[in-house]
């Protein structure tokens, strides 16, 4: 049998060097464990933009296709910032995910021990903190028609997007939810505005449906999104499994990841229906951006893309002993008070620059 | 000269006794300072539609129209949660904000000394904390047509908002949140998605237009809405007013004011454009909803009704002296341990009921 396939695409800013870390960790299963894959890399975000003129070129779209699993760095940066909305960076990141179709995006806010007074909360609200936000990933306002800048008559303009959802795309990232929350503590809340959005209305219908028919045993909560925002600040631990939209997603992912403290350590996987060979189409990337502030200076912390990749052998490739295996080596090089710049805090560590941080993982391995 | 008009619309749940220590606040200035309001009341939510079958009447909505200011309560209760979306408590509410055209919704996330330890973020994050959140509050997707949930080919179905702004739309809620800023540090950041969402780019654009024209003087900043809800959690002393639109400005408030550990104490001012009279339109509300778990017990905290007719002073009546006697007298009263359960920490003080804190701010006027 081949070996799967893996698809690299580093992106802008500092995801070539935290992707280069991953790569490490890569061959060391390939020559330890004798975990294979076919790495082939490509452009996308600014990298593609300045090649092909386009965020993503249709032959990289194809590759993506193709792959077993994808793995992205970041996308983006200042130099970008002029271009047509058409063509920026995130319209590369964009594009995989709908053509794909990798509609269930898994966000874990995973509070580490040793990082935990980092968080900018107090430590007993955070500690041991463990949450997976399923954010629906391929519809939405992100991507419903019409949208656009019109002009009005009177010479001024008019800003639209649309938010859709059918009963379709909310079941199937219920269900999503639904089959996390049963390899966990088996509860989900589900997250909209149905007190002022009708879409949000046949969100809570459709996500109660599934739960009915075919998850009675799964907890199953809602709540308005903005109640959420404040329940993510006020009691995390509250949550296990959240449910939500695009745009929400969006929002509380980034608000529950920064409750963590742990920004620059959280992974995500993006997944879609399964392939021919059974395995879910996958994108995988840090929740963190392309950091552009310090972008080939070594200082960047490769664990949350290394954390993704752990993600892909988890949900990709059926591999959970060697995902919980990298991930506890993470954990051990964390105990150990090893730091990149951005976890160095007053209690002090072992400096270390990215690599540096690679190697570490790599030593505890 | 006519004394001012205000119309108590007290609502659901813990509203109706929180406002009645209102009442006695406006009682006081009355009395001791010769500031006397013409005092009417009427009904909102399901309050209102358990006498005429919908949640704000048509006479009402004219006598709101008329006032002076409008004072609210809460709306909504789990009796409601049946109704149809047309009829549910919160549509008086939205039906306020839209026929009056209160625009701009002023969402003070202060922290106050004494409550500082209540809060899940840590003392030295959120002490002395003091943000505005200019929330744009007619439009977007709470009102964007089409709307609703309909009908597919396949016997499933499709929910459908819109997100809309015009050019004047978005200039007019920028202006108010200069206009603040000028008052406080001078400082804006707008916050929405313009990297994936087309209103969200006109809305930087109109924003940054009217700081180049009109405001110049002020430093205006702008961020994507998820990196808000993230930097709000990080370090939300960074900001001082912040602008957004109506959905975004509803999760972005409620994160923040959480943050402050003060829920229970954050009014919140809603202001359209000027009457005849030189005054806005205008309507005051907690911030905190109607608590039905505790109606009825006299367990509620009266605080943010009280600061929200504080704002009613300073924003409507133009007595910021008043206004800011009212804030002291409140503040005085949390620095001598006056507690309703809700304000209750490990520290103890004299717990009270909603008319015993009623009575404390009385007696330190
Ligand atoms: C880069 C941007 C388009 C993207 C999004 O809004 O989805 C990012 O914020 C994310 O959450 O992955
Ligand atoms: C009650 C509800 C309609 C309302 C809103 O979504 O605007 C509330 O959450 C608020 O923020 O005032």
């Amino acid at each position: 049998m081949a070996n799967p396939s893996l698809l690299i695409l580093a992106g802008d800013g500092i995801g070539p060097e935290v992707m280069a870390e991953v790569k490490r960790i890569i061959g060391w299963f390939g020559d330890k464990c004798g975990v294979t894959f076919d790495v082939s890399e490509d452009l996308v975000g600014g990298a593609a933009y300045d090649v092909h003129g386009v965020p993503l070129a249709d032959a990289t779209m194809a590759r993506a296709q193709e792959a077993d699993a994808v793995l992205l760095g970041a996308v983006g940066g200042p130099k970008y910032d002029v271009l047509d909305f058409s063509v920026k960076p995130e319209r590369g990141l964009l594009r995989l995910r709908k053509e794909m179709d990798l509609y269930a995006n898994l966000r874990p806010a995973q509070c580490f021990d040793a990082l935990a007074d980092f968080s900018s909360l107090k430590k007993e609200i955070v500690a041991g903190l463990d949450i997976m936000i399923v954010r629906e990933l391929t519809s939405g306002v992100y991507f419903g028609e019409p949208r656009g800048i019109f002009p009005a008559e009177d010479g001024t303009r008019v800003g639209i997007n649309t938010q859709r959802y059918t009963t379709e795309e909310i079941r199937r990232v219920a269900r999503s939810a639904f089959e996390l929350a049963r390899r966990r503590n088996n509860k989900v809340c589900s997250m909209e505005k149905a007190n002022v959005m009708e879409s949000g209305i046949l969100w809570r219908e459709e996500v109660q449906w599934v739960h009915d028919n075919e998850y009675p045993d799964v907890e199953l909560s809602h709540m308005y999104a903005d109640n959420g925002a404040m329940q993510l600040v006020r009691w995390p631990k509250q949550f296990d499994v959240i449910v939500t939209d695009n745009l929400f997603g969006d929002v509380l992912s980034d608000c529950a990841a920064m409750l963590t403290g742990s920004l620059g350590m959280l992974p995500s996987a993006s997944l879609g229906a399964p392939m021919a060979n059974g395995r879910p189409k996958a994108l995988y990337e840090p929740v963190h951006g392309s950091a552009p502030d310090i972008a080939g200076l070594g200082k960047a912390n490769p664990i949350a893309c290394i954390l993704s990749f752990a993600m892909a052998l988890r949900y990709s490739f059926d591999m959970g002993d060697e995902a919980a295996r990298l991930e506890r080596a993470v954990e051990t090089v964390l105990a150990d008070g090893v730091r990149t710049a951005d976890l160095m805090g007053p209690e002090g560590g072992t400096p270390v620059s990215t690599s540096g941080m690679g190697d570490a993982i790599l030593a505890a391995l």
